[in-house]
């Protein structure tokens, strides 16, 4: 095209840049933001800025936190013996969302993937050993996803773990509620069998 | 929940205040936004801010530009005659892409659509008949949607412009190219019955 708009262009790639945004929605959200009234994009803007330069790890649990500790470090109400191991922050949202675990979180910030160039020393898995030498936790709950990647990285860890004489546990795999046995995928069907349970 | 981020939820009700995108999409993004690095997340913020405060509407056509006037408007190769209207600065960039056309444009930005109270005074008409009254434009294609807003647009500025001797045509209904005559919508399919061709 012989005629292109230098900042509109600059900011609709960016949006691209996103996950799960392409040329065609990201050209869109680029239009709806230049109709925005003033304030709000402006506000926009600043959101960004300021949560990226307030928001950190926790120096406890690695979650993300706008100060020291997180809420949930924090917290002298949960119980400090249980850690439950994610992978990212959004996960601690999910769990926290169920409201069954009162333990407390370690977020590894990714997991292990050769294929990614991602090996044990590239996520935080040095500030959970540090977590767990002092001998006050009980129960390591590894809940990464069930992927690949996920079920590398449980694998390592209870390797690295169980020797120091913690409980490590893993989420139960089988059929997801609510769900219908014909539409299961064959591995989640697999899991289903291969961990039946006595009625 | 018991425990919120602050400056994070903000961030989230950005991205989900944007078309299209729910509420896990603008956590996930958010979360995406923190994790980058630092330098990418601010120019991004930047693209926003400069983009809004330098964005505006060009004093002939209306599409956005950099400056007074935009490029097409501003190209002494282009056909001064035909202006082609469309809804929103997105249609424009799309019929640039064929290559077609080489008249210069006019964007309402928006159509008439009673049921949400916009009216022909709410979109950019009166800029148009500026533009045609005096008498060096010869022929408008309509291209607004083919919606009912589209429509009722395009019936009202025929109405309006004919009387004024201006040749006012309308982009063609039909089959889209490279589809399947099966999956074609019904409406689609009696237009494209309606307006068949001799061969």
């Amino acid at each position: 095209m012989a005629y292109r708009f230098h900042l509109l262009d600059e900011l609709t790639e960016h949006f691209r840049r996103l996950p799960g945004i392409g040329n065609k929605s990201a050209q869109r959200l680029a239009f709806y933001l230049l109709n925005m009234p003033e304030e709000e994009a402006t506000a926009f803007a600043d959101a960004i800025r300021r949560a990226k330069q307030n928001v950190r790890s926790c120096r406890i649990c690695q979650n993300l936190t706008e100060g020291e500790i997180c809420a949930i470090c924090g917290d002298s109400g949960r119980n400090k013996e249980i850690i439950c191991v994610v992978e990212n922050p959004s996960d601690v949202l999910a769990i926290e969302k169920t409201g069954e675990f009162k333990g407390l979180y370690h977020v590894l910030h990714g997991a292990i993937s050769p294929m990614d160039n991602i090996g044990p020393g590239d996520i935080r898995i040095k500030e959970l050993l540090a977590r767990v030498s002092d001998g006050s936790v009980r129960e390591l709950i590894i809940a990464t996803n069930p992927t690949v990647e996920g079920d590398a990285t449980a694998i390592y860890l209870s390797k690295l773990l169980k020797p120091l004489g913690l409980k490590t546990t893993r989420l139960a795999f089988g059929l997801p509620m609510g769900g219908d046995l014909e539409y299961a995928d064959e591995l989640t069907l697999a899991k289903a069998l291969e961990n039946r349970r006595d009625l």
